[in-house]
């Protein structure tokens, strides 16, 4: 009999194409190495929200209307909007997003929430045949995240070596798959949905660390059910383990027989200039991964400057009283495979 | 065009069997009128954990080690979890469930999880052949939920007659789409993606009213979609309207042209036994209808006692950050209808 490890790997029949992918981030996220990919950026952070918290619900507003945007379409194209955050009930997306009127399918995946959207999508969209557009939209906002996670930054707290910096960034995606007039674009043809795993670590100031076993996890299963290896993709791109977590992962990596080589890219630790930007261990959030796939790779998949990447989303299951109350930082990691898909026309190669 | 609006009721190509479903109650609900029907009670509330948000995790284990027990079947088999609940970060389902070890997809849909979760699933296996059997589970604990909030309930503030009593309660299903050497069961054939509506209530102690116009606009298009009518249905079962909401409910169904009669069933409004029990409003919380569908109206459908009800789901979309900075709460109402099905075997009739 087959256990339900093995069977969290999917290949889907109808494969799905990103149609569009937008970005909005904040100040930071726009200063930081990646900064001039980000389709649009806020310096003040607000959005022009009265807090902190409504602004994280326009940032993830806008990264879908850019989205829609690109694409010419309306947002009552989209059959099903999937979405979540890192606010109490996720109410970025909520707030932020149901002025659009989308049929809504509300996720939490802490920073993992952008590839389970993905994930799910992909599926609904082979179980129904009438399904042919769906949204994933995802977000996150360093002053919302850090005050109600950990201290108010006005508070002006000083913070650990291993700690990350929440990314002010929002990711949108449009799904299809039809795939009639297409241009050349980025394409998910396999997914693996996350397990859940406890690696004991308890401080909220080392996220890094609670998530590396589960991204370990689930690399394994990965290589294991479908045959393949490291070389066989482009890179193996994660979402937000920062410098710790990705020092982490190796060692686990090399002690279960495999290792990353020179091919691991982890999006927190490459969202902001570690030194000059005192981000620390690097970035998290949901918006982490969800802005560098929407602004960096999905663009570069879709001009064939990637071939193939394995996308492994990060997240934290914890809560400000889990942490208070003594409970450990439970790790997910789900994947999918992004792969360039040719088009009927070739995507235009941006100015810059 | 078809617009999204029309997309979201979907028919599955497999039709999705309800092959057990268990659950666990604390105290109140246990003296209310279904006392009887659940399957475990713990009178202290704590599920032997230490702190509320704990013990609501345990009693999310309770209630899918019950289920499992009555399918002797392992958690090994199940090949996908679908949780979420109410504490923030949905640590009741990732602390509660981890342990596990089943792959997990992480829900927020505020109270209307168990459905959100029971569509995804449904759909989900009609995506992959591979995937035999899922989970479902939902939970929510009157004292976590209370504090977080509202006031601890060792406070003892005053509660207003509208507000609703969040339910110590925990639902789980299983969920398979092989029918040999099925008993008969309730059947999951089609499903409908709730869309988020604003009615413009702001009052965290009001969500009835908050929740109506969704659950008025997921009725509406369900019956211009499928051009089905409320007479053909035993029930209308919503999640957690309470006395207020369901009147409400009333009053906007006849303003659209139409009219539940006597076939409406809420479960906030009948958990308790509301002049007895103090439960003012009634019932509320994703533990609510989780807890009677699982106890109740499947048992019931199994036996063939209930022929074909319409579910909905009732989720507040709300956070305290929210209602202090003067946002609305948005509600939501995602739909499936349940069925009975005819299997190999014939359900035994409980001795009760």
């Amino acid at each position: 009999m087959r256990t339900n490890r093995e069977k969290r790997l999917f290949h889907f029949e109808t494969p799905i194409s990103v149609s569009a992918s937008a970005s909005a981030v904040g100040c930071e996220e726009w200063k930081g190495p990646y900064g001039k990919y980000f389709d649009f950026h806020d310096p003040s952070d607000r959005f022009g929200a009265k807090t902190w918290e409504l602004a994280e619900g326009e940032m993830a507003k806008c990264a879908l209307n850019l989205a829609l945007k690109k694409r010419k379409i309306s947002h009552e194209e989209i059959d099903i909007l999937f979405a979540g955050d890192l606010q109490n009930q996720c109410m970025a997306s909520s707030a932020g997003l149901y002025s659009f009127g989308i049929p809504y399918i509300g996720l939490y995946g802490a920073c993992s929430t952008s590839v389970e959207g993905l994930l799910l999508a992909a599926l609904t969209m082979n179980a129904q045949k009438k399904v042919a557009r769906t949204a994933v939209v995802t977000s996150s906002h360093n002053c919302a995240a850090e005050r109600q996670f950990r201290l108010p930054i006005e508070y002006g707290g000083q913070r650990t070596p291993t700690a990350q910096w929440t990314a002010t960034a929002a990711g949108a995606f449009l799904l299809e798959k039809e795939k009639k007039g297409m241009q050349d674009s980025a394409c998910i043809r396999t997914g693996m949905i996350g397990r859940a795993v406890d690696g004991g670590i308890s401080d909220a100031n080392n996220m890094g660390a609670a998530m590396a076993p589960a991204v370990c996890d689930s690399l394994r299963t990965y290589f294991e059910e479908s045959g393949e290896k490291v070389e066989d993709f482009d890179l193996i791109v994660t979402g937000d383990l920062g410098t710790e977590g990705s020092a982490i992962l190796e060692v686990l990596c090399r002690d279960v027989g495999f290792s990353l080589l020179d091919r691991h890219f982890d999006c927190g630790a490459n969202l902001y200039d570690l030194q000059k930007q005192d981000a620390h261990a690097g970035g998290s959030g949901c918006g982490c991964i969800a802005s560098m796939l929407a602004a960096y790779f999905v663009p570069k998949l879709s001009r064939g400057e990637h071939r193939r990447l394995l996308v492994l989303a990060t997240g934290a299951l914890m809560s400000p009283s889990s942490i208070q109350q003594g409970g450990s930082i439970i790790g997910i990691a789900p994947a999918i495979v992004m792969e360039y898909e040719k088009g009927e026309k070739k995507r235009a190669r941006p100015d810059s």
